[in-house]
């Protein structure tokens, strides 16, 4: 690990990761495997025996997890449990060392994470990279995230090997934290929008007595098609809804641009009709299901039938 | 060309275009292009003269037009042409010969085109090729579409060899006419909704102060592309809305789509949303412009500035 002005830094190969999700245990363990030293945090006790397992270290809280390093990744699920994870009782922003990087995974409203930037880097000490992540649990595990990040020079030269290790590809979209965030928000609009449409088209071909397996080939081989469409549809042609990335996801994401769009004054009622079916599909019961669950809201509304996975 | 039994007829390698807009054209000049003697049909002169210096013929109408081929394509706007094509005072039902197909390239509602086929296939004598193409004006000029159809087996054998050469993929959906049409509703309604929703992201990223190409490039390498996203979001950075394809084209289609779904009592609100843009685009002026245009609604509604072509 070298420091910001390119020296090696002493005894400090180390990184934390608080909260161990699906994405956050990725980045763990992706770190592990690139070498460095990985403190985790998590309050879910198999979380961190899967970290420990992998020669990981664990920590009780989020203060002590950044005590011994000068890189903390947050990859908790929102704006609001980042800021606890900072400024919280036992927050990061109480131990971290001068010059070390706070890098923030979570999707947050942009001017959240503008908000949480200025506030952690007030007095000049602490840096703050706003690095949504892309890619889903998956890629995660891998090590192969995209990640859109932005923040100063300085940020970006501390975060930049354990990113490397984490990432095929970060986009570095500017030094004021939040821009990258809202880039993020800009393509969860897009693919929200897109799974709400398949979800609709599937089912609408459905009412209208086609082959469903016959609409996939199709609109993947034409102008129709969409990277969620092509990722989502098979799980409604198997009939399974274990969730990859659930419904809730995107009542909070589209959630988020409801809000933008409101603060901004600007009108998105695509992407408000989208955010109706997946709260219609979270209020039906489904808030935990796969984000495609919403094929299955147009379907038992208009007793639709889609393919079952019990089906033989 | 061959009979529906396989055998060779005599002095019949033709094939009739009625309508010779973007689309028909390319069909006439790619069967001219694979040796078939073509006669055209279309009320401007100027397209008439395109297809003549092909070595094409020209007939005055379409029962003209019909007369010496056994295959007629249709290539005219919507459905309500396409029966006066058929069955008006100078319509093709009066003289195709018998065994004769007439292939309907035309996107229209599936009912429509199921109803077209009964009406001409009463008798017993003619046969009926629901065959909506997709791929727009380029590939139809190259023989690249990608043609969606349905019918009976007769009418397949009868077209396969004109579908041939003006396609590279021919889709069989069923025996029935108008599950093609409902195919390519289908693929309408996902297209219509994600140009809409291109739009809408464009603009939000453009009041967000975002650097357009840069979300450009991070949108088509992530979980938000789609088709449409890459092939039309261009235009926008361009500042370009000349029409590859009008914003009133999905007037039209999402139309037949709520028209559909409200005749199978479905509810369609994503692409009820998408039809809104596109109207108030059309309402605004826009309506033969590009179909992207929906981007310069939300831009104007908003007075966000997008890119413009005479921005030096």
């Amino acid at each position: 690990m070298v420091d910001n002005n390119g020296r090696q830094v002493n005894g400090t190969d180390g990184v934390a990761v608080v909260g161990l999700g699906n994405i956050g245990i990725g980045l763990a363990l992706s770190l592990r495997r690139a070498g460095f030293d990985v403190v985790g945090c998590d309050l879910r006790a198999e979380r961190m025996a899967v970290l420990t397992a992998a020669g990981g270290r664990s920590a009780a809280t989020p203060s002590e997890a950044a005590r011994s390093t000068r890189i903390v990744l947050s990859a908790v699920v929102n704006g609001q449990d980042t800021e606890a994870v900072l400024f919280g009782r036992e927050g990061v922003a109480q131990t971290l060392a001068e010059g070390g990087v706070f890098v923030s995974c979570a999707t947050m409203n942009p001017l959240a994470a503008k908000g949480l930037a200025e506030r952690l880097e007030e007095a000049g000490k602490l840096l703050y990279l706003d690095a949504p992540v892309s890619g889903g649990p998956q890629r995660a595990a891998d090590g192969q995230l995209t990640v859109l990040a932005s923040g100063k020079q300085a940020a970006f030269r501390g975060a930049r090997e354990a990113l490397a290790a984490v990432s095929s590809k970060v986009y570095e979209l500017g030094e004021s934290p939040g821009q990258a965030s809202a880039f993020k928000m800009v393509n969860q609009l897009l693919a929200g929008v897109h799974i709400a449409a398949a979800g609709e088209a599937m089912a609408f071909a459905a009412r209208y007595g086609l082959d469903l397996r016959k609409v996939y080939d199709v609109v993947v081989a034409s102008a129709g098609n969409s990277w969620m469409f092509e990722n989502r549809v098979p799980h409604v042609l198997e009939g399974d809804y274990a969730p990859r990335s659930s419904v809730d996801i995107f009542v909070k994401d589209l959630g988020i641009i409801e809000d933008m769009a409101r603060a901004a004054k600007f009108p998105a009622p695509v992407a408000a009709a989208a955010l109706q079916m997946f709260l219609m599909a979270s209020g039906a019961g489904m808030g935990a299901e796969d984000d495609i669950s919403v094929a299955r809201v147009y379907a038992q509304i208009t007793s639709t039938p889609l393919p079952d996975k019990f089906s033989v």
